[in-house]
């Protein structure tokens, strides 16, 4: 197997043979997925790179690798510093990097079908300053030196089926139809794989933790559709759900199709679709219309059928959860890998349970303190009395994706954890019980869930929440809880009745411990006696206990112990039933009010 | 007098002469000034309304007025709906309502002295759209058909001391130099008149209650600058203060310097200058910069003896409110106009008073719920036991600019008024007594202010907070404590140590009555035991009575009515040493403890 550095020297040798100086390796795919398949882990097999996102540039005598600060440590671990400089983003971008690194007149590759046009553009901007060009290749350098690099999966596609998905696939077709008469176009583009996965009700297996199928879709005004999907990954139960309203086609026929849309308007979301589908339409002399994906805010909005899918996939889980930490609480000798691979374990007692919703965080001690952490054999650390286990998991269950995080005491915690913990789980229940107009963005939220560490001069270094989907993406947008101009975007999304959320303040000692409090929130309406405007809340949709040794109840106002006595009430009255006798009597004790 | 109907018609034949299908009417000046002088109240000519932001756009068969939320009911009253249709911002843009109404291949006319560039680019962009095109005038057709138009003030500019102002205009001046150094830029143009105020530590009377002089100036690497002015408003002590450093020209030579820039680099705020100058700077092949004007953080930021006069400044303001309330309390047969007389005459007892800070509001009852409200002898309401008046005032002192606004009962409260009032004062001690990391923005502290009112179903539909000048603008930029995408910018920007914000939730009640507690509060550093992070929090720096009679104990936290208490204790010290006998009893009676 080559090294690192044999594979940067071809990727230059590779480079010259192209006629360029360089080239851009982001991590992302031709649908600008957060997590992608094996065939698309470029980056890593380049660098080495392991985190989720991160990207590259490779120069003749110079290569950079651009990450942000939740790979701080991890990449300087895992990419060779002899040969890569690391760059953080956002404070030094890939175009501003170019713009001082970048030979005078330099040709700099890139892959139109990896890149948002946006991207394209500031990028071509900051290398005229050198006069240097950015030039898109037809072939991807690295798919040429890299021998055994995966296909893409062949994975059959699965129908999602109506009583879990609430709507028929014919339905969601006519809306987008509906949309596309208002904005006077013809078709619109899907480029987003949860998008098509939501729209045709259909799941796959392509990419890890993720339900999606490779794909791309073109939904027209008559609600009907073109779906692009590799024909060896289509079965008939398939072929006679999407029906006579869609018409299959290889997943390589895209960008033809796109080159028969001469003269039509064609919607497109920027965010969701790559520079290469832009430049086709241009070619085709089609009229592009920017704009929203159609599909994304009703897909945020849960129906009825996804909530009551969602709440049965959280009482199944919690109780995997319950019974995990039960066991933790009464098992010696664990360590971190130990102990996600039991949970898993647990959760996979589930014949529902299709996959992990990503890596579990199992981190221990200082591991704990590491936001996204991926225990390995390396880094592995056994439990040892006085600190705090942390994890952070979730499942893909065919009725709902979950995400949770419990922080629990090993042995005795001191004063300062327990203080710690008080307040990230003040912060969770400022959330948690907001109350707020509709029309109010998830940034105007975020502070309430900080202000308890800010008293103590404390924060952390991430949002308090993203989206989730309905066994789906388990970071689905487009809302956030974050503040706006933030790491993410999102913070400014309006909330909206339906939307699921996570709710997850932390503490991280770099070198102790970490914790983070995770569960998931619906918005909801609220009724409020006297309310002059709609009002907007949430109903907490997790139930697992809250370790209470790590509670200073005193710390609490009247009305969080409130919260507290009153979650542990729910958790027990969702889980318990599920559980057997022992599991049941140490819930109660785990729950019983503060 | 001619009538609105008439001006409107000699416009439109103004403009047919002038070859002009259309014309757009902002209100602002050459400066971008929120407050304008006489001679620029182009609006107010034409149209008749009244209120401090807004614009217009004439075409051959209609004509629209654009305004804000604020504006909704007055513009109904002051403009003539059968010439004018009402149009609300930001849901209407101007651009937007020229891509549907203007005539297709109409040259629709701008003046470019009084227009932001990025607007002019989304103007050309929406007219482009109909064909039709945005052509600048030289000549501005109002200031050709109004007879009477107001000369620009012709007041001399007086000097601002440095025992006030804290660092003389050569050291602001060598601070710009380093800047421009550091942006490898050989001058800067500054165009806001408090920014030129600031910078050369003068002050004028050319706006209403903004002592500002009209002005443009540029800052060139060395340190020496150019003032342009008008000659007539100079003084040879005026001469003398600015020094050999300071270049003095006609303000109307500006222009012409613009042009003497080629082959220079200059920095030009876009957000604080008008087009007509990146026009000139274009035209004279100088190569432009757009930054943000290098003064606004300095002048945002105050210095000690800055603070040391907005202290003093407060201590009297806080002193002639107390006395006012007094007599509020005491005397019979009040109304609203009879009510701000007596406030000014108090506050002009103080010789250091230059002016009132803004119109005050003062609004009884049903007034009280409109926000921006200005009692006139039409409006003017007497005072009527069981409901509430509002008065929001300040006083241009020239050692600082005041902004208060009290709430007080007439006669008895209803439960909702005193539930409602207590709400508003929960969330102004939310914001004074928040602590935050440095790098947190104002608009990540907003639903602080909002929260207790938002839990019975009611908000307030503006900011909580803006940021206020030394003896300068009442509204100054760029922080401000707001969402981050609403009406007005600055919520975006981090807060730093020494911005003086008001921190002023409310609550309104149409038809009924209103509410508005305002405090201004400092940004300083806070000391957190075990704080790992450098925390910024509040000093209050507004002492007067908060109307106990409105205040239910019982709905604050003890940390809330601690807060309260001390408040009262703060404003006994601070202000009741200056007051006569019988007022400091009546003072100790409002301020004792809750």
């Amino acid at each position: 197997m080559s090294t690192y550095a044999d594979r940067l020297a071809a990727l230059r040798a590779q480079l010259s043979e192209q006629k360029l100086d360089g080239f851009v390796v982001p991590l992302t795919d031709e649908h600008m997925s957060e997590y992608v398949g094996s065939y698309a882990q470029r980056l890593q097999w380049l660098t080495g790179f392991e985190g989720s996102a991160g990207s590259a540039v490779v120069l003749p005598a110079e290569a950079a690798i651009f990450t942000d600060g939740r790979y701080t440590l991890q990449v300087r671990q895992q990419v060779d510093g002899a040969h890569w400089s690391y760059q953080a983003v956002p404070e030094t971008s890939i175009a501003k990097w170019l713009k001082d690194h970048a030979p005078e007149g330099a040709r700099i590759g890139y892959d139109p079908w990896l890149h948002r046009r946006d991207w394209v553009r500031q990028a071509t901007e900051a290398l005229a300053v050198r006069g240097a060009a950015l030039v898109p290749v037809a072939d991807n350098p690295i798919d040429r030196i890299w021998a055994d690099r995966p296909e893409p999966s062949k994975a059959r596609l699965v129908v999602h089926p109506e009583r879990l998905a609430g709507q028929s696939s014919a339905d969601k077709r006519q809306k987008v139809a509906e949309w596309l008469d208002g904005q006077k176009a013809d078709a619109a583009v899907l480029a987003a794989l949860d998008s098509i996965a939501w729209t045709f009700n259909v799941r796959g297996t392509d990419v890890a933790h993720t339900p999606v199928a490779l794909a791309y879709a073109l939904v027209h005004a008559d609600g009907t559709a073109d779906l692009f999907v590799a024909g060896e990954k289509v079965t008939s139960e398939l072929r006679q759900h999407l029906g006579n309203g869609v018409r299959l086609h290889e997943r390589a026929a895209f960008e033809e199709a796109l080159a028969g849309l001469a003269g039509k308007t064609v919607a497109v979301d920027p965010e969701r679709s790559v520079a290469a589908i832009f430049e086709a339409l241009d070619r085709a002399g089609a009229k592009v219309v920017e704009v929203r994906d159609p599909t994304v805010l009703p897909r945020a909005t849960k129906n009825e059928a996804e909530l009551a899918g969602h709440r049965a996939a959280q009482e199944r889980d919690g109780a995997a959860i319950a019974r995990f930490l039960k066991w933790v609480e009464e098992t010696d000798g664990l360590d971190e890998l130990k102990a996600s691979d039991r949970l898993e374990a647990i959760r996979r007692e589930d014949p529902s349970l299709k996959d992990l919703s990503f890596d579990s965080i199992s981190g221990f001690g200082p591991n704990g303190a590491i936001v996204h952490y991926r225990s390995s054999e390396k880094t592995n650390r056994a439990f040892e009395p006085g600190s705090l286990y942390l994890i952070d998991s979730g499942g893909q269950y065919e009725d709902g994706t979950t995400d949770i995080t419990r922080t629990v005491a090993i042995g005795e915690p001191t004063a300062e954890m327990r203080d710690r913990f008080t307040r990230v789980l003040k912060g969770m229940i400022a959330v948690a019980t907001a109350v707020f107009p509709k029309g109010t963005k998830g940034g105007q939220l975020d502070s309430f869930a900080r202000r308890p560490l800010w008293e103590a001069g404390l924060d952390y270094a991430h949002g308090t929440g993203h989206g989730v989907g309905s066994f789906l993406s388990v970071h689905e947008g487009p809302q956030r809880i974050a503040p706006v101009g933030g790491a993410y975007a999102g913070g400014d999304e309006a909330l909206a009745e339906g939307m699921i959320l996570s709710n997850e303040p932390g503490y991280y000692k770099a070198g102790e411990y970490g914790i983070r409090i995770e569960n998931l929130i619906l918005v909801k309406r609220v009724e409020v006696e006297g309310a002059e405007k709609e009002m907007l809340g949430f109903e907490t949709l997790t139930f697992a206990p809250i370790d209470r040794r790590l509670i200073v109840a005193e710390m609490l106002s009247k009305a969080e112990r409130r919260w507290v006595d009153e979650y542990y009430a729910a958790v027990m009255q969702r889980i318990g039933p599920s559980l057997g006798a022992e599991e049941r009597a140490w819930l109660e004790r785990a729950c019983a009010p503060l």
